[in-house]
């Protein structure tokens, strides 16, 4: 899962019904910490209450499906909120 | 899903059928905004009436299918467009 | 999907079964034209009669089993021929 | 698969209740081995008793539902430990 | 499909039971011929008969599993072993 900031959010009144109940936010993957092909911002539904400035783990992919009950149109969504990352082997 | 730009359109006549009654856009992900490889242009259908110069929203990868109700061979979709992007931590 | 050149086919005597029955073709990402990683070649079936040099769309992922009858096991199929591409909001 | 290191772990209360039986790991890819596109930091679940510093492989997209039972929220999971890397092709 | 050459072996003792039935080698995709996102080692399972050198098609993500019979846990698989590449849209 990406590991990322949320930077931001979308305002987009025409969209997809079934994105209508998610809220849109940008999120910018850490520069470390990104295993998306290129950490520029990417958009994802929030599942957990995640808030701007928030550090937080970003599924994607149709594992997304996993964490919804609803077909969602979605292929990035916050799925937990990171209070500590210990990283113990830097190079 | 990629944040990017609709920066213009394709023409191709011999192609899948099921391709048919969509417009197949050609995407420029944001410079900052892709979570795509590699922010060259990529193809993309449309689900939402976009046009070009929009920002728009793109679902990629095999949930194109939760957007969409028959089988399409397709594997980025344009779901939302974008009216303002609020970045509240630029680095 | 993805925007590309055949840049030449494969000979691989050697493979899966179910992919005998497709040309292997090698795709050439274009420069500014592809969502893929890194756009070096890749290889990918045909189902639409591309030939050597055409401009092709290119469907990446799980997405080719829409495309396809059968089971493949491949990733990367051409769905499209490319006549003409209109880039109206050039950098 | 990803083969990479496991270099720190994770802490996120607020997460989506199916990780909770998962231990959150921090993987840093090879250098030379990965084939994520930007090889940063990402997060992973643990499936095989993995440790910090441990080289190890891990399993990404919705291919990880075939290393578990129950549906999960996860798009990569550490599948084995790597004892020895035999490379016989060095550039 | 990634082409790629043979560079190795994994030896991996603790592993997921589902992979025991399979060889693990490590791919090195040709500089000029990935369409990962980072053209370093990865892990795939061998599904041809290739050996080490072998210049090879590997089948990326969750069509994997439609080279297989058993539900396995590994996003890339050699699905074929090629003698010739033939390039004719050099640049």
């Amino acid at each position: 899962m990406v590991i990322g900031r949320v930077a931001g959010n979308l305002l987009a009144t025409i969209k997809k019904p079934e994105l209508e109940k998610y809220k849109l936010f940008v999120i910018e993957p850490e520069k470390a910490g990104t295993h998306l092909k290129n950490p520029g911002y990417f958009a994802a539904i929030d599942l957990v209450g995640a808030g701007i400035g928030d550090r937080v783990i970003v599924l994607t992919g149709s594992q997304v499906q996993n964490a919804v009950s609803d077909k969602v149109p979605a292929d990035a969504a916050i799925v937990g909120i990171v209070e500590a990352m210990n990283i113990k082997n830097k190079k």
